[in-house]
């Protein structure tokens, strides 16, 4: 039986690797993205499939869910958007803007995902945090209030769903993820940012895990960053 | 100079036994609520001012704000929503209240408050927040993302806010708050649930705290609490 | 009836101003210390009594407590040994010490407290954690030991012993205590060091806490420390 | 070139899990243990050499280090002591037992391992936890202690020698490691207690992380278990 995976929030980067690594691992691969424009390129690479869906409104999801032809083994939520600067000069309805697809978009993933998932008994759902799921940085409170609310749809979703079969994790990706154009790689040294095939790897290999020895949360950072 | 507290979510509870803690405290107390009709004998009681006001619109809180008459010097943000159950049976527009009631809210009361208190390099804004601030229960997905995000809001603006001479503190109540009412208090034995006065004493003992030794996170909970 | 209070660790800084702050609210104080000699002026100040006590040994752990004429209302556990620098350097005797001063001491001194705070059924145990309690700093590994370890200890007795009326708290003091004779207060601006007076307020309102709403973990810093 | 791994704390369980592990990976596998008489077994099976070694002892510890032929590339720290129960029974003797064998061995091998690995610039350190790493649960102080202890040594390890190459990990283990013989194992239902093999290849996978993505803590429970 072929393995089917779905990536949301799919682009470039950390989306791109995990679609590459899903399709050598022998899954057939499914990509969500506001626009598939930018995914010509990696549905053929990895033969994936493209969907156009904004994950923060429900009747995308619906319809993304629906327009599948199997209930996936894997789904990752990937997609976030953020905010920065003083508290004082942000502007309310960015600020919402990055709660609604940061965190409440996770939420009806989850739930168009879990429905399939939960009648089989079996399946992955994993959620990327970064290091603002686990600190609120000064400057950077939306941020923060996304990937925390994220966490902890996450944290909810593994005690509710792991006795029913279905693997939830979440992974704090605790530093700056290499980009091909990254013009900050060099002066942050080799190696000093995390590379996005690498990152795929460690979720494959949750996602591989035996169910007697599940990992909830892992942590993932280049080996000099700073924490 | 009287102080001035300003009790965001007022109603019975944690928040009428601020206003009394408050009052009783020699601060004049201002009230916001959705609705201000359930307030008259709270205003009564401890001379407070009431203001209606959905505190997750952002007219609503310019609106409240104008109409204070200082800056206040504490400010408590304690609205939250909530929908429980079993994750596939929630209403997506149920979760979406919650996290607007629970987190964005505070947000916009935040960014209101610290307008002034940042101006005048004083002040104290308080959350409210729960169990589900540091733990994501099964079937609570909802209050769990609202008050995981209250929580990385409270992080932030801790951070960037100190240093301005503002207060920012997050409270953690682990258990239930008695109310007059309650049936459950008996069941839990003496002392079993949280008193709302000795929670708002602790509340003030932190607004009282000298600027060298802040604390930003308190946790409390009934003596005899699992936790 | 008046409290009684014991200072373990008593010396100049945080523990000289627990026991004046103790004195002030009417508690008699006892100060226990490896060495006397120093604690002439602070027991003539408060009124305390002295007792010389290596925490770490358990022969005079049960000699302090023999000597008490009362079994004391509030123990607060304050010693602290540490041994820094590169891992590869340090020398695993200096390392042991740490880990018995700052951790293993706490347990013998809580053991003692408790037996007779458990057959009374009242009584609160605080403990004084760092910076180094919640994260563990490179070139730090002893110190950390034995903070991770104090709070281990507090976070298991707080469960234990809450349900029989004893008020266990850990608290996170996060920053430079300043001293009278502290150089560096300057650089970091006013206010910028803890100043013990204003942590030992803290600690004596955790004390009175009434017992619905007890607090467990509590974290004090300067107003505008990086965290 | 053949990798080397050294699992300090051999027995059974998830050490033996380890060892057949790495063996099958193609490792040479030494093993450590107080008495070596259990792991002839184990020695025939995976071709390892095993060590006498009391890692609570420098001396024994540095033989340990002297007798490899060559420096890890992989040490897993495993060995634990604990004594449960209330606190007020507890054996002082047994608790500094409990510091010394969980954690102060942690120190001594991280010690003896890292001096080799620094100066080669390469190597894996992991350390193994338990849920009490991470809460300390009544009537088990000294496991407490001990693990909390072990948990700030590897974090403290993780900052300083992550930037010098070296990965260190640490494994929460939160829930009960099925043994052969274990009559909990129905009790749980299926797959309720960890498979040592599914641990051991999770410590395999994070071993062979890329440097630019490296975990520190890992977390692992059954599919069913409660947290």
């Amino acid at each position: 039986m072929t393995e089917a995976a779905l990536i949301v929030g799919a682009g470039s980067g950390l989306s791109a690797s995990l679609a590459r690594t899903c399709a050598a691992a022998g899954m057939r691969v499914a990509l969500a993205a506001r626009s598939t424009d930018k995914l010509k390129a990696l549905e053929k690479e990895t033969g994936a499939r493209s969907y156009a869906c904004d994950a923060s409104d429900p009747a995308d999801v619906d319809s993304l869910f629906a327009a599948l032809k199997a209930i996936p083994d894997l789904v990752v939520y990937n997609p976030s958007y953020r905010v920065r600067g003083p508290l004082l000069g942000l502007d309310p309805a960015e600020v919402k803007k990055t709660l609604m697809v940061t965190a409440y978009g996770g939420f009806l993933v989850a739930q168009a995902a879990l429905k399939g998932m939960a009648a089989r008994g079996s399946g992955s759902l994993f959620f990327t945090g970064a290091s603002a799921s686990i600190k609120g940085y000064a400057e950077s409170a939306p941020f923060a209030m996304g990937k925390f609310a994220l966490r902890g749809l996450a944290q909810s979703l593994a005690r509710e769903m792991g006795p029913k079969g279905i693997h939830v994790a979440h992974f704090v990706i605790d530093g700056g993820i290499l980009r091909a154009s990254d013009a900050r790689a060099g002066g942050r040294g080799e190696d000093g940012m995390l590379s996005p095939d690498a990152i795929a790897g460690t979720y494959l290999a949750v996602h591989r895990q035996h169910r007697s020895a599940w990992s909830f949360e892992v942590d993932l950072r280049p080996w000099a960053e700073k924490f």
